[in-house]
């Protein structure tokens, strides 16, 4: 499975838009809260999310559903005035341990409830007006009192790609990465663009490659903090590199044997992309030829 | 060509970052300006947007670098306090007159600066603190002058798409649409759920049809007021449609014959959409079968 995808709850869309509906689900008393801290979930030794009742939320606790398993209410809360790092430690190493020890569908969950909440926590205020905003729809909006503006969770859509040429993918490193780490390019889509031709201008930007012939290979949610990453194989007119250092580091040709061989656990010239990154399904992709 | 896509500019990214070269190109005299009134473009007879210089800008203009054509830029301008109608009417039958008419890549400009202007008028104040921000990185940004907090363009994803069921495809149509139309499912993509999830909820929200198989077909950038589409096909388990009255009005299912019938302009039990739109693309894809 796809990381952070699989999520089994339903969502119940219809809830978020009845208030007296969402009133009795916050009064079940089977409803679960899913326990945090921060932003961190709890795992259990069978890679299961961990859960508590609503009891002991504090008065002022924002209520987010996140939707319904067999009709029972499964919730995440906010709390008004958390203010979530900005530091890339939102990504340690013990997160990052949790996520690969998650069961299938579990990171799904998390990544919904982490997204909402870190947007909450960062859109407070409404950007048409200034005025502080309240939480609105079961916890997926929130609305401005004073010019009644309604905002919605952001879901940043980015692109993330191998070019390819002649059986070599290309993977590059950013600055700062941890040594030996290589992985597909990645970059941000912009206002006035599709997907495939994202792909082909973060591709040129950052490595100098002309592409054509853009394939789309499989999409995830990436809550860090809330982006949607869809990833592409490209075919490159050619391999000359000219690399944009203020973005790479560096940038190399792989050719699909290395691959295939660092992703089966073999030493190669980098190292292979956690499983739950969607460049490693990428890379398995392309991989298989 | 896909609807707004095509566009030939260079972003040039790199200006963005470079504060003196921004400014150089705002003094190039050769710099021009897309000409808009409030929203709506200028269109020419032969298909082609309409541009002016820089001279007559008011000293408040905050300029948007849309790109550069062989090293000559080319910016929209948003004046403060411009004030977009968020009313249905920003899509008017003369609007979409014009888009109609526009020759490949204009609509994409067309849609990048549309999408920039309207995002910079409803996002003057940080998110995060409501402070009004300022312009940065050559209109491709705001920041927040007390937290520093950065904000990007939203770029919100939809997913558009078609069931599909012996060979015949799930169209619907919205409450309050023109006499006719139908057209494929559409709904935002949420933060926690891949593109492949989000056409099987949507689907099974506004239409009670169960999927499986989901494929991605197509993208485009539509700027009303600043979406991805992205657009796929799924095989429904069987054609059975309970409606969420809330969503749809109605909705049909229709043989490959008559869809592409309707597309090649015959009369049939829908209106095609508009060629601009995906859900053109995303059915001449499906009625090729
Ligand atoms: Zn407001
Ligand atoms: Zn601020």
């Amino acid at each position: 499975m796809i990381g952070f995808t699989g999520n089994t709850l339903d969502r119940a869309d219809g809830l978020r838009h009845d208030p007296e509906a969402f009133a009795a689900a916050a009064g079940d008393w089977r409803a679960r809260l899913l326990k945090l801290d921060g932003l961190l979930p709890e795992v259990s030794d069978d890679g299961r999310l961990a859960w508590t009742t609503l009891a002991d939320l504090p008065d002022d606790a924002q209520l987010i559903l996140l939707g319904l398993d067999e009709g029972r209410p499964h919730f995440a809360a906010y709390l008004p005035g958390f203010r979530p790092s900005t530091a890339p430690a939102m990504r340690s190493p013990a997160l990052m341990t949790m996520l690969a020890s998650l069961a299938p569908g579990e990171a799904a969950i998390y990544a919904a409830a982490r997204s909402l909440i870190d947007w909450h926590a960062r859109h407070g205020f409404c950007a048409n007006c200034g005025t502080a905003t309240a939480v609105i729809r079961a916890g997926w909006a929130r609305q401005c009192p004073n010019c009644a503006a309604e905002h919605f969770p952001r879901v940043d859509p980015v692109v993330i790609m191998i070019a390819e040429h002649d059986g070599r993918a290309l993977l590059g490193r950013g600055k700062n990465w941890p040594a030996g780490r290589y992985s597909a390019l990645a970059g941000f889509l912009e206002p006035g663009e599709s997907i495939e031709e994202a792909v082909a201008r973060e591709i040129h930007e950052e490595a100098g490659v002309h592409v054509n012939d853009v394939r789309y290979v499989a999409s995830q949610p990436w809550p860090f903090p809330s982006s949607l990453m869809m990833a592409c194989v490209a075919t490159a007119a050619d391999d000359a590199i000219t690399l944009d250092t203020n973005e790479l580091e560096d940038a190399i040709w792989v050719p699909r044997d290395t691959v295939r061989a660092v992703l089966a656990g073999e030493p190669g010239p980098f190292l292979a992309p956690p499983p739950y990154a969607i460049a490693h399904t990428l890379l398995m992709e392309w991989a298989k030829g």
